[in-house]
């Protein structure tokens, strides 16, 4: 969606203020990893948008697109990407935007970049220059004659000058020309010096530009940060600032919470002033905004219980082409939802509550998507050890369950509250030997504003049936397999890794594990298990295993324990279809020993 | 389905006997209406079958097939039609299969019916008679080259032999040819003997017949009509039939006691025998056939708890050819279960759990499909009376509810007692003024095993919103939509005879309003509330009330007042999203005065 409207949606039904975060394109890959990471946890927060900014010319630039496509499919994140023209090859700048269309992202910020030095018309491979890309207006136009109205298109604005300009008149003169050219919003470049902003926005609605103007806003982490950056963009430092923050300039943490008092009020006064917006430069981190949003006391968790809206589904959306009707996901990828985006983001059609055919087109291969163990060997070992036998793999399914393992093999993120009212329960399992790797309890027609289990509209009612996913030895499969075939209400699907299937699901149809009942519409049904979906995702949760073991050198006792799941073990998942009876799943297991 | 599919799959199920009921076609209007009731109370009797016998030439035959096609598709009995073959056109034989075909309907009992009288060649009419036809087997052989294995085909078997031919063994090689023929089942002629039918049987057996043979049975009436039917077939009457009734021939109860005892004793016999399925000369009766079944302890009020099957949907569904998959139908037909089938007899495709498109293709028009009052204006009086106010109305309502009044112009049956639970908030607003025509209780999750609400397989839990649909004055409307617009959980359309609609649903799409919950199952929503399919009915339920108002004379009082519900009243239906607060819905009421 584009910026310009989802301001204008937020503004018309609320006056608390909005506010957005920039990121930078780390340069390894590691870094990317984590700032992925950090930005999952930021979605919390609430951004309206994030922009990544772009790295004119070779891997950094890829990498810029390629972040907009996780940012925008897989995170969810509103995301506009930055885009400087002068200096750069056509075809960069075309790949650029069709890479951005193709993700569904709708924003683009136009940069000019570098200028370029002397009188080059080639870039240094040799392609073509693009000689009419002087100016980021240029680019705006290219972008309009190519695109239409398709992309929201930002550009910068310069309240305090810029060093090749300082006529602030002549700058606005050259804004009003960006607008002219299809500019829809304005970010300007970081200040403290709010009253100068505001006397600079006026001028500017004077000269005629009525387009969003968004001031950005540098959070200040440490004093030496916070010259230097003031220092390089050459913007005025107010007094008070100074007075303030010199005192105390060799204690980061006073720094730090006086800063954030300092810019909380700049803040304050430009929300005072009727700016509704703001935009935080986060130098990838995270504390010092949040303390700034946390002093406006504009986080979600100051927003009253009544106004606050429930995510619309019980999985993130993805923000995708393609993927608006998206309503329908299999549960297997709950912990992984990572690879489900991009496993599936080559289908022309996704399952939306009328899945028909489309529940089960063909899965991308496991090799395409970059699907495998996130972590390197050491990585892996510095997290899950080195267990030796199936007891230390209890521990540490124990040990994730519990909080003190952030992830294991097929869970990315820490075990999530979701899953706390049937902790003790897991944990009592997990340590007889059924480890589990996917689970939700019960939920017997809870509000949809339920803080934990809670989705969609106001006034609903939603409802989860207990679903278990195991690994286990054959003997245990055979026992389980045994026990839950006595209990009609019970459907499972167990599985090795070459595929031999046992089932007593009556047809290949879903079963829906998670729906909504609502005012007015007809049921949501957003989480399936159905067995196309499961046996696609058998070949990579058996994958994930491989990849682990090999984390560990051949002829180890941890390689051959790790390689046995991949080789003997079953994967099992248990639907218990009673969800008016939530212990009913762990049962089950009273009497297999 | 093949009769002889529905036999095998009971009998493997079960030991129970089955049992089937012959009808045939009522001479007046009137009395294949009230054939219709009837055959729609012993529904619920549980018949594996019914048929419907055949009368050759003239409206009569038309009438087969359109008995054939309502209890097929709109009564929801698998259906077998009887047809007779000589001196018949060709032309009629081939519609009376297209109509069956076009039905559903996958039986046909084939008939040789009266031979020509001399050598005609013409029937009256002048069409061209089929000289091939002379005997059941050549059009069994017909049909078997019109439509292959489409049909099952019954023929006729004669244990006390035939007027025509007494020799037993020739009798059965014609039966022989005939099942050679393709003949699928054999049903008898009537018969008291059961040793005679039985060693009949094994002499059909001997002969290698190893179809089905089912025992055609005539319950006992009075003593008059079972001497003369004895007679009029010339069968035996065993000795101690005539021993026990004779005496008492004058007390028709008696002898239909007497009676039921005998025939119960001989069906005990020959299903002790092995005999697995009775088929009932019910002569358009009920109450011989019933008594005979209760005898036997086979009514399904017999069967255990644990045996007993809910039906598969909340409502009753046809077995029109195509309809298989129909699993979605609009709650306003509830009462009008007839309209609605025959107005969307022409779909090519009918809602199905994944409505999409086809929830709402066009409507048949009202007059193509006999939708309008069922009563004569002289019956119609004499059920309504002659209401002149609007108190005189609301009693009316407070009548039908109570059961004091067995039909309104909107519902053709008595109040249900799926109403049970709100009967007394009904009976308030009803004698408040708010007339209602449809209503369900709201249900939270009942066992689908529920003796009043359950459908749908066993291990299932089963949901409905309160639903209401009110006729009321303009200004009472007025009061109604005022007050349901405050309560955000209530979605509500209200439309007058000009179609003047307000509403505050958010889409036009489906609301489910009765839903299940099944194990290894999406959820099932087999009925919907939503505008289109509310506009249609909106046009049907205007139209009953014009045609009750031209059921009194010009410039009387009832037929200004009938007329003005048509002319100015509101038809509202209400929806009560809260299904976990069952009184909410009349709480709405609480406030309109």
């Amino acid at each position: 969606m584009k910026i310009s409207q989802k301001l204008q949606k937020a503004h018309s039904s609320s006056h608390r203020p909005t506010y957005s975060f920039e990121f930078f394109v780390p340069k390894t890959s590691q870094g990317v990893q984590n700032l992925y990471d950090r930005m999952d946890r930021m979605y919390e927060l609430g951004p309206q948008f994030i922009d990544i900014t772009w790295n004119a010319g070779g891997r950094l630039s890829n990498l810029t697109c390629e972040m907009v496509s996780t940012s925008q499919s897989i995170i969810g994140l509103e995301t506009c990407m930055h885009l400087t023209c002068t200096g750069m090859p056509i075809q960069l700048v075309e790949n650029a935007l069709k890479d951005a269309y193709n993700s569904g992202c709708q924003n683009i910020l136009a940069l000019r970049g570098d200028p370029p030095h002397g009188s080059e018309s080639t870039s240094a491979n040799g392609n073509e220059l693009v000689p009419e890309f002087r100016y980021a207006k240029d680019l705006i136009k290219y972008i309009r004659a190519k695109y239409g109205d398709y992309f929201d298109i930002g550009v910068a604005g310069y309240p305090e000058g810029h060093p090749e300009e300082s006529d602030i008149d002549v700058l606005i003169g050259y804004l009003k020309e960006k607008v002219d050219a299809g500019a829809t919003f304005i970010i300007t470049q970081m200040f403290y010096d709010v009253d100068n902003f505001l006397s600079w926005v006026e001028k500017c609605r004077n000269a005629g530009i009525t387009v969003p103007i968004i001031p950005g806003i540098m959070p200040i982490s440490t004093y030496a940060s916070f010259m230097r950056r003031a220092t390089w963009c050459e913007i005025n430092i107010p007094k008070n600032f100074l007075d303030q923050l010199e005192p105390i300039s060799g204690d980061d943490n006073l720094v730090r919470e006086k800063g954030t008092e300092l810019v909380a009020d700049m803040c304050e006064k430009m929300v005072a002033a009727g700016i509704q917006h703001l935009h935080f430069y986060t130098m990838n981190l995270e504390k010092a905004t949040v303390m700034v949003l946390d002093k406006l006391g504009i986080l979600p968790e100051y927003i009253p219980e009544e106004d606050k809206k429930n995510p619309p589904l019980p999985w993130r959306q993805s923000l995708a082409l393609g993927r608006e009707d998206e309503t329908v996901r299999p549960i297997f990828w709950k912990n992984r939802k990572k690879s489900y985006v991009a496993r599936t983001q080559d289908w022309d059609e996704f399952p939306n509550g009328r899945w028909g055919d489309s529940r089960s087109p063909a899965y991308g291969e496991l090799e395409n998507y970059g699907v495998l163990l996130r972590h390197s060997a050491a990585k892996a070992i510095e997290i899950w050890g080195s267990p030796k036998t199936v007891e230390d793999l209890r521990d540490l399914f124990v040990g994730y369950l519990s909080g003190k393992i952030k992830s294991l093999p097929w869970s990315d993120a820490p075990i999530s509250n979701e899953v706390d009212s049937i902790k003790d329960q897991l944990l009592d399992i997990n340590s007889r030997g059924f480890l589990t790797i996917n689970s939700q309890p019960a939920v017997n027609g809870v509000k949809s504003t339920h803080p934990v289990h809670g989705w969609g509209p106001s006034n609903g009612y939603v409802y989860q049936k207990a679903y278990l996913e195991l690994l286990v030895p054959p003997e245990v499969a055979d026992k389980v397999v045994h026990a839950v075939e006595k209990d009609p209400d019970v459907t499972y699907y167990c599985v090795d890794s070459r595929g031999n299937l046992r089932t007593n699901s009556p047809v290949d149809g879903p079963n829906a594990v998670t729906w909504g009942i609502y005012p007015g519409k007809e049921v949501i049904q957003p989480t399936i298990v159905e067995k196309i979906s499961f046996l696609a995702w058998k070949d990579e949760a058996f994958r994930l295993g491989a990849e682990w073991a090999r984390c560990y050198d051949e002829d180890t006792e941890s390689r051959r324990l790790v390689m046995g799941i991949v080789d003997k073990w079953y994967l099992i998942n248990i639907v218990h279809n009673d969800f008016q009876d939530p212990d009913a799943i762990f049962r089950l297991f009273n009497n297999i020993h």
